[in-house]
């Protein structure tokens, strides 16, 4: 069960790091919407590996095979199934933790639940099932540019170093101008060298994402549980090594007061109703209310290292285990896209969910 | 399809703030839970409004109503029905806000997600929703302690005025010596002072609530989508005014290398597999791994003041906005059991979803 | 999980026979809908026991209450509560049932599965669960009602006693002119005498019911696995005492060759594309198509005799049962709102779930 | 969500008759079940087309891929993905129907739903969509096997020639002695003349499958909604072609009196519980009572026909559809192996379902 996600625009994963391939089937998507190989190639293209010297060296092409509920051009209304084929899976390269658990990684845990695990890469558990992600979310890319929503992320924090503006200050355009996704250049730069430091060290770091979305329209969110920041929450918590999710004012609101905190409201010379602030991030009783939505996610450093660890075996016997691998000493820049693509699989999911509330 | 939340233990609540009563409907909790009306108060009675001068004013016994799914004190695997009558329900309190928006109210998000609204004291939208959750949180309190399993959450921050030690330093057992349901004595108090100059001020103030569940089992949690902290995430960010979710290392984590991040396993004397740290929160790969969970919840402050704002009626026409109503000048306190029964919740259902990963 | 119904129009009931009540929740009703009380008790009063000689002496008032979810006379979007208290529960009935397994009944298979049960008049297995059913199909007909869908349903055979003629040449405004709810009068006055007959006998007797639906729009249902039919056919097997379920030409139509069974499609005076026979019952591809939903339900008979009957007990001894108890001699009649109602539950359904197919 | 069965046992299918290729997700398989491709070939090869002079002359050989989820030969928890290529997938045999509405095919219904379709063999409701479900089922069977649970389905029916005894006085084994998978060898005989003067005059014939779960273990099914019957009876209608639905005494059932229709309790010599007779089909109240279970489904005559019909297009316009393509005068023999699939998915499912019903 827990290899979906979505109500309505439903997504389905499989896949392991060093199996045959990855791949996602889209169930719920309208018919008529426009669907080329191209769209979910690009978002692949900013997922892959091997794109950059801040990334894994590991080359994955990452090419996207359409195989079901597209015709003509448009979807069908059927399912839609994508496959990734895994081109530069070296098996070998994983028999070193075949009994090892690696600190921080799920090894352990897999072991735990089922009893066994494929070991190779990490198999389920490897970052590798995003990529399908990523797939998905450019189909519901598609969708949501039908109703004038787009969604956008950016790098805002590697370690220490943090963008010093809001969003709304940046100009979002610029995201993929540098190998770092991060729209304030200067900054942008700041956190190369320091990823790159995190490298030359052996070692890694972590960061945060802000993500944003446009033209969302109004009343998605469905009241109590299942609320737009909550599903939004959900869906970016369950990204590999995120460790936080806040929307507008976040953990910083806490601390104003009500009456500053308040989002006042206004109608403005179109006549639409609008807030004067957006402490809210968009979202009020859970409900999005037309202003943009915001929020910030937590990414911890890779656990991968490039220097020995102490851990333990199968057995429970103490080991030192080498550092190895091919891996990222920054998850951040390649995990802008996955944060998009969880976005815009909510904001899908719940765009169509919001059309059974009215007569 | 947005009022049920779970996947095999599983609530539904219905009920507005001025109708006749609240309730929830929990389906999945296996047969032979001990379970008495008594469990169900105490937790009710934790939550409930007008328990001290910190809250509230409106006066509600809470008192729940168990009609279904229990036989001779033991719960028989059909569904279990609580139903929690509104006593003290003043619908005229309300009938000013009848056609006006309040800010950071979901009144506005409301109208135009259904065309109506049941504008008595929020409705639906009303945090008095919350006291569903906390008698079915009692329920899987219930289950839980069957499997050794326990939770528990304080106030870790009101405004600036934080805890200055960690929940392992804490003494958990003090956590209901105080009004504010801070087990740090001296902390407490400034807290307390806090929420008074708040609510002199004719003001409002959030915080942050931790919550840690002891106990836990190896291998809850499922893979990709719902990780422990990602539904836990989503149960947490669905409770009313919640802004921001991070769990173990939390945003603070973004800013270790990975060096110091990593959690080094060992095996205890006891033969058990432990980790040096836990700067994973107790889950790695979205699967507990038998360390403590923990994690920490914002809370802005509450919406409702005592004191005039400027907004918009329903015709989109500028009015000022009286400060009335009966409300608390801050949430946390209240707040504290109902983030234990969404953990509980939680915690209930992957238990339950983990029974069918091994043959 | 198994305690509700339905995928966006989703109902959850609970209540035993002889606890405080019965009740439903239903969740994911439009808002917007007239509601009121009325509507409800309407369809109730046609199921409630003790209408008729034919049916058990048990009497029930079965008055619902509206809880939640209807605003001056509306539906608000939010869940809608009904409660339905137990007022003739007399629980001193049935201790001779504490330690029996009466044959063909659930009271074995509820101990095997549970270890325990609430004897009372069945408990939860009591087809008094159908009141709930009938409830939630009352706001289902509501919304129905808005679209030009209309559900009807009729006893067209009890034992060996059949209506002559298919539905389309019966004036189904006739169905409630008699006691036994069939809409040929002839017919009906056999059925009674055959029911009479069982009754004396300490025997009872089974039977089949028609359900059409007319007005269906185009393009409801979905591919695959929920189909309309099947959908339908989940539905009302689901019923207490059904035991076969058919559509459109059946199993009789197994033995007409594909060139007679084809219906043959045709454009008529009005332009609206038709079939010149009506074999596929209204769906094609698991779809609507314009057509008459027909189909029929197979009720077998009811298992409580006014005789005695050789069983076992819990201990696994061989006991004999006598005949006791306030039942039914033939349920048909009063099964008739639980099939309409079970359809219109499905038809709402799949009406919401069908806007979600198009852009 | 249409494409997608089972709530703990899941699986979700997707692919197009003429496409690359067809498929299916199962998620929610427990690990360390035995598996490999082999099993999954001999169900498909069950249904294969061209199997024999009674089927579709279409070559397909179906062979599967497994993607995901097996390692070292058991399963692990994670979902197992398994694909078909389409290998004989000539579409432009299928140009003709672009713009026609087959009788009693769901071209019309698509097209009315979606908006557009893929014509070509029908698209996503071509039966072809069932070999997903075939190669799902293989795996259930695997994990049913571990619990003893043994599924076999045969022809019982074909026109009006009918198998002249019940399942419990045939051999089963002799299921696949002949063609046309029915193991009554006079009977069969008989059936195989019947398809081929159904053939040879141009035309299509119906029938009805038997199914039979053996060894399934007391308390699968849940109560009320997901009884075991109404799941059984949902998967089982969702196959193309189903037009009803028995199980245990049916339709013919609704003629006998109670007190000969109860099945009377016993305990056997190894101190079991039994059943003197099985009219209630291995189910009371929606659960299993430790006999066997066995139902029968409707198959209607195949509405591809191999003579003109009198037809519209989509424009609305009468033309006469000239009888072409591959296709079977009798899908009843290919079914066994779907009906067979369908009944294990759903006790696989029952199965894992139940765990979660007693601490």
């Amino acid at each position: 069960m827990s290899n979906s996600f979505g109500t309505i625009f439903r997504i389905t994963t499989f896949g392991e790091s060093h199996g045959v391939g990855i791949g996602v089937i889209i169930d719920g998507c309208p018919a008529g919407v426009a669907l080329e190989a191209s769209h979910i190639q690009a978002a692949l293209d900013r997922r892959r590996p091997g794109q950059s010297d801040l990334t894994t060296p590991r080359k994955e092409a990452d090419t996207v095979q359409v195989q079901s509920g597209v015709f003509e051009g448009l979807t069908t209304g059927t399912p839609i199934s994508l496959f990734i084929p895994n081109a530069d899976a070296r098996s070998d390269d994983y028999s070193h933790i075949a009994h090892a658990y690696r600190p921080s990684h799920a090894d352990y845990t897999y072991d735990a639940k089922y009893g066994r695990r494929d070991y190779r890469g990490g198999g389920r558990s490897s970052a590798r099932e995003t990529a399908a992600r990523v797939a998905a979310g450019a189909v519901a890319a598609q969708l949501l540019a039908h109703f004038g929503v787009t969604v956008r992320a950016y790098v805002s924090a590697v370690g220490e170093i943090e963008v010093p503006v809001g969003y709304e200050e940046l100009d979002l355009r610029l995201i993929d101008s540098n190998l770092v996704r991060c729209p304030h250049p200067e900054t942008a730069a700041a956190m190369e060298a320091r990823i790159r430091a995190a490298r030359d060290a052996h070692d890694t770091v972590g960061g945060v994402i802000t993500g944003v979305a446009l033209g969302v329209p109004l009343g998605l969110g469905e009241p109590v549980f299942d609320k737009l920041p909550a599903v939004l929450g959900h869906a970016l918590l369950s990204i590999n090594a995120v460790k936080g999710f806040e929307f507008g004012s976040g953990f910083a609101g806490t601390r104003l007061p009500g009456s500053l905190h308040n989002d006042a409201f206004y109608t403005d010379e179109a006549g639409r109703v609008r807030t004067r602030t957006n402490h809210s991030g968009g979202s009020q009783g859970g409900i999005s209310n037309g202003q943009d939505i915001y929020f910030r996610v937590a990414f911890k450093p890779v656990a991968t290292l490039l220097q020995p660890q102490q851990t333990i075996n199968d057995q429970g016997e103490a080991i030192t285990l080498a550092g190895r691998g091919r891996h990222d000493p920054c998850v951040l820049p390649r995990a802008v896209p996955i944060v998009e693509a969880m976005t815009q699989l909510v904001l899908a999911d719940l765009l169509l969910r919001a059309r059974a509330n009215r007569l």
